[in-house]
This record gives C-alpha cells, structure tokens and sequence, in this order.
C-alpha cells in the first residue's frame, strides 16, 4: 500500500520484553483523514489531545499508539506524557528529513487506567523507531497495540475503480487493524482501530464516509455497555497526497461499501477475540418506526445478561429476550412480534413455536455465529448490533485483571 | 397480626412434591392495600388481571401466588387460567362464609416463561388450602413463593403509636416476605413481595406511601438489569377494617420510616440471595444537581459489568468506576468527582490518591457487604442503589436455568 510505512516494538511500557507496545504510522506525504474518539466524558489525555490536532488539521502525517498503559486519569501529567510523546516523534520525524507541524500527528494509549506512563522509556524508543519503519511491518505494528487480545487483528481488501470514460482501471488497497477485547460498546468502547488506503478520498467526503462506517462497524458491536476512556478509529486516506486522480461519486460509493467491509469485518474481529466469548450474535431488529428504536432493542437484548448466559448456554430462551424487548423503553406492540433463530422462528405473533422450534434453535446456538431476528411488524427500519455470550471466562478475566 | 391468615403448600407445579408451590393470604375483613406492579410492557397474564382488579377495587380480601411457573407469553390460556385461579380461589372462600367479588382478589405468578400453568392441579388444591389456612402461617407462605432463592426471605418488626391525646400507645405489627433472586432490577424485576400490617392505613395514603416506600427499596435494587414480566410489590393493611382508631399524620410519617426499614431489609435480603451473588455494594452518588441524575450515575456503575467483576476480585478498580460514570449520560465534572468505599477516599478531585489507599479499600471491599460513596460536588441531590458483584456462579446458574 503507497503512502505508509509502520512500526511495531517493545519500548519498555509492558514487563514481558517480548511483547511490543509501541506502533508507529508514517505518511511520509501525508494524507487525508477521519477520526471517530469515545463519547465517555472522562477522556484520557491522548484521547483529548489528538481531538485538539483533529480539528487543527486536516492533514496526518503519523500516528503514535502505546499499549499496556492508557494514560487516562493521569492528570496533568498524563497531559505532559502525551503532547512529549507526539513532540518527540516530530524531531524524530525532522530528523530523517521530515517536517511537520506537531498537530498532524495523532496520538492513542490502551491498557490500565490510572498508571504514569513509563515516559522516558517511550520517548527514548521513538528515534530507533524511526530507522526501523517499514511499508511491510504492519503486522508489528498490529501486535503493538494489543492488550488482553490473543492475537493481533488485521485484514485487507483491494479495491479497483470502474472508470467508463477510461480504458485503465485503478486498484487500490485497504489494509487495517484493530485492538479490543473487553470494554466494548457502542461508542468507541476500548477500542482501537486504524485503517489506511491508498486510495484517494477527497477531505470533503473522508469525515461523513468514515462517520457511517463507524455507525454500523464498530459503534454496532458490544460486549459489556462499558465504553472506555480511549477509543479512537482512524481512518487514512494517501491517494490524493500520492497525486492519484479523483474517484467518481459512484467509485467513492462503491469505495465505501468495501470499506464498510472491512470495518465490519474487524469490528467482528474484536468480539470473536472478546474476552471469554464463545458466541458471536447478529441480533437483527427490523420492522420498527425507526431505526434509533430497531437500535435500541437489539441493543437491550445483546446487553442483557440473563440473554447473554442463555446464549453461553445454547438456550434458546426466548422469554428472556421477549423480557428484554418488553423493557426496552420502545413502545412495542407484545402480540406482533416474531423470533427467529437463524431460520427457525421459536416465537411468532406474541405465541411460542412449540418444543420442536426450540430444538431446531438450540443445534443453531451450537456453532460460534448465528444469527437472531426480531420483526415488530411496526414499520420499516432495522438495525443490526453484534453481541456476545457471557460466560465465566469474561468473569474470570474481568475479575482477575490487576491482580 | 390480626387480620391475616396465611397458606403455602404443594399443588403439583414444582416437580419436587416436598417443594411448596401455592402461597395463599386472606384477610377475612378485608383491608386496605396498594400494588407496584412490572414495567415492563410485556406483562404476565397474572399482572395483567390483577392490574385491572386493582382498578376496580380499593379493599382486598385474598392473594394467591403460585412459583414453579410465571404464567407469562402463555396467550388466551394463560389469561383463563389467571382469572381462573382467582374464580375458584372465590368460590373457596364462599364455601368458608366470606363472599367476596373476583376483583377483590390480587393473583401473581413466578417461575419459568412461556410454559402452560398445570391449571387443573392448581384449582383442586384451593379449597384443601381454605383448611389449612392459619395466621401462624407466614414461613409456609414464604416458602411457597421461591424459586431459585435459596432460602424463604421473612422479616417482621413492630410499630408503636405515639398518641400524646391518650394513655394508651397501640402497638402494631408489620410482617414481609418476598422472593427474588436473579432478574432483580429497579421497577419490579422477578421480584415478589408482599408485606401485611394490623395498623390502620388509611385509603387516602396508602398508595403514595407504598410508591415511596418501593422506590427507595425494591427498585433501588438491582443485580443484572433485567427486569421480569411478573413483579408485584404488594401492601396491605387490616387495620381500619378491624376498626382501628386512625393513625395522627405524625404516626403515619413515622410508620412509613418503619415500612421503609422492613422493605429495604427485605430488598437487601433479595440481593444477599441473589444468583451468585457475594458481596452487596450501596453505591450511594451525592452532590449531584438532580436524584434523576444521582440515580442514573448509580445505576450506570452498579450494572456495570466490568465494575461488577472488580467487585468480584475485591480489586478497588476506580478506573472502571470512573469511566462507568463517563458514560452515565449524566453531564459531570471529571476534575470534581471523589470516590470512596467505606470510610477511605481512592479518588479526590479526579485524581487517584495512590497505593496505600488502594490497599485499604481492598480489606472493605473483602467484605460481603460495604458501600461505595462518589460525590460529584455539583449540588445537593443524593441517591443510593444497591448493587452486587458478578461471578462465575451467577453465569452457572442462568447458562444452565432451563437445561
């Protein structure tokens, strides 16, 4: 992919020296970018600086993320460690014929709140870093920003223009990775993700294009309702910067839909790896007023822990969801709503199905993704959420975490 | 206590014959009474009929309450099988001298969802009940009434007048008992509770009484955010029908304090019997601009699951605390929030107050029940939710309920 170059290394934050910790992006010309940061109000210091750099500029030349410390709730030391840390990475950066501004480069954390980071540690890494960039060394830099994750997450996809005034086609790629584990909620819950093309997209269409994609990516994906103090999705765009000619508007339609893809992908990525998952649901929500209520619902239901120890336990116990629909604060109509397990509908109209539907249901929540829909029969809109089991691994994982 | 008598036994629902399944109270000359009844829109059959009979009647003569079944998502025949509980109930008391109308009858249900109640076994066991009806009576009601509660829940105290007119100061007695275990959330989740008194509540007061009494207790409440089809809080008093001289308003205010110490206890006992429950927090959140936003913050913290599982690990995790207030909706200050559990402060003015601090909330938080103080120096408002942690046991218990 042109246009980017990556880091991944140890610089001292996690004990295990084999474990990295730090990544690093380059854009060496820069590129186009979106970013979509948490909704939590108590924002960690990276989380709050990068924002500052986002609305200063709209051109990124680096990205610099740390794990193992999330730097959040560190006060105005925290404050101090995160703008040092991109000050650090510009003269690094100038030092190999680089020169930037210090707000075009964004900065994450991930891992336990609370801690000082190991600061001089990280800055004194970044010059080495620098030496040791590479336009193939994405997947260091997927294992860099792993925290309780097993294994790092990345993928790609290619896409390729349909220019009918032209007899050449462009192909571009898409590449990403993404850290979660727990603490994943709508609304950028513990959560990393960067995703880079090289692909040209305009400034004035990156911001609306990655907002959708995160609506329906990664803001619809959810384990346990927490929603972190770091999480921030980047997205890289170095096709306009490298001189590439404009996509059309149905090119950057179909641009979206592949990284729609992508996103999503990743976003699943991240439950499949959840901490204790053992079921990924689709839970589908369809036949609402609108689709803020589809939303609602679905997400009731893939919170809700008496539905999520049913699903751990590949119980096709539709009285706990229709229970979770009930209390979802949207207006429901109790005798119109069908239940459907993959193609098994357990409850139709407000009736179960009988024993046999259950059966049927139950060998469907054997296997580690399925799918559950819900029609309300109301009126058009429908959304989707991914949610989880809770099993006592979560439990265990949850519990034992600093100790 | 005068005015009440009371039956548990086996009616042939639970499959166990040494399980008490059928509870029944009767107040022969009738009394006084309010019900809170499920939030949710979808409701049992029982709910539905004793919501409408509710309506119609302010004296009430009889409770009948089966557990091994919640008689909810059980269509038409549910509906006929409730009224029909309440149907031979009355006809039972006819033949025992007490005529009465159905809608003085209050009828709930508790157990598993969707099931068909074994009606016919039901209706035959009523009249033996009219036999066996004793006002000693109370624990085999209690018993009657559980379900995945590991013990009958049952508190009594008393309530003495302060009548500065007379020489005589009249002595009352208020008796509880409730059921509870998993699916506990504010408004009524799997929750039953039924609370009798000889004092003389008068019509005029009773209902208002009994909401405030159930808001600072039984939906302060919460263990996993569900909540059920079929929860009812019940109150009832004998005494104006036993011609009791009216309480002064200085006695009312005073009785409601003790009705407001038995439900809280009684809620408490619910939690302390909770599905896999180990330790009972009161998250109490003051300084807050509105009870509404106190509640919220309390509540966002008590459900979390990430905050539940440190509650777990005794871990004093006040980042997971902090970042469950962050996301509570409620508009805070992060730089005046202070934390503390028990009498030791881990966070001041948004920032950690180190080690020791930690050290100390961890032997509080070894306890099975202790309480957690966030003050948010934003106003005057306070209010306290009770919360518990969430263990391997709880995902057990719920994976395993119908299996």
């Amino acid at each position: 992919m042109k246009g980017f170059s990556f880091y991944g290394g140890h610089a001292g934050i996690k004990k295990n020296e084999e474990c990295k910790d730090l990544g690093i992006i380059v854009a060496p010309q820069g590129c186009h970018y979106a970013v979509v940061f948490t909704q939590n109000q108590i924002q960690a210091a990276p989380v709050v600086l990068s924002q500052a750099h986002y609305k200063k500029s709209e051109i990124l030349y680096a990205v610099i993320c740390n794990s193992g410390n999330a730097n959040a709730c560190t006060g105005a030391q925290g404050h101090a460690d995160a703008l040092a840390m991109c000050s650090v990475l510009q003269e690094a950066l100038y030092e190999i014929d680089l020169s930037i501004c210090i707000d075009q480069i964004q900065v994450c954390s991930t891992g336990v709140i609370g801690a000082p980071l190991p600061i001089d540690s990280i800055l004194s890494h970044i010059p080495y870093a620098m030496s040791a960039l590479d336009s193939n060394h994405t997947l260091q830099f997927a294992e860099a920003i792993m925290t309780t994750d097993t294994r790092p997450k990345m993928r790609s996809l290619t896409f390729t223009t349909n220019r009918v005034d032209s007899t050449k086609n462009d192909t571009y790629t898409l590449w990403g990775a993404v850290k979660g584990a727990g603490m994943i909620h709508p609304n950028m819950a513990t959560m990393l993700a960067f995703i880079c093309t090289d692909a040209p997209i305009p400034t004035q269409s990156i911001k609306v294009m990655w907002q959708e994609v995160c609506d329906q990516s990664f803001n619809a994906i959810t384990i346990d309702g927490d929603t972190s103090t770091n999480d921030t999705a980047l997205f890289m765009s170095s096709g306009v910067s490298l001189g590439e000619q404009d996509l059309s508007t149905q090119d950057l339609n179909s641009f979206q839909c592949i990284l729609q893809d992508l996103a999503l992908s990743l976003a699943l990525d991240i439950l499949r790896d959840g901490e204790g998952v053992h079921h990924v649901v689709h839970i589908e929500v369809k036949g609402a007023h609108s689709i803020k209520d589809a939303r609602q619902i679905a997400q009731t239901i893939a919170l809700s822990p008496l539905v999520k120890t049913a699903i751990h336990g590949k119980d096709p116990n539709w009285g706990r969801i229709i229970a979770a629909i009930g209390r979802s604060q949207v207006k429901i109509n109790p005798q119109s709503i069908d239940l459907s397990i993959e193609d098994t509908m357990i409850y139709k109209q407000g009736t179960w199905q009988g024993e046999a539907s259950e059966v049927h249901a139950h060998t469907h929540m054997c296997t580690a993704e399925y799918k559950m829909t819900i029609d309300l029969h109301l009126g058009e809109a429908a959304c989707t959420v991914y949610g989880t089991d809770l099993s006592k691994d979560y439990v265990s994982i949850n519990a034992d975490y600093r100790s």
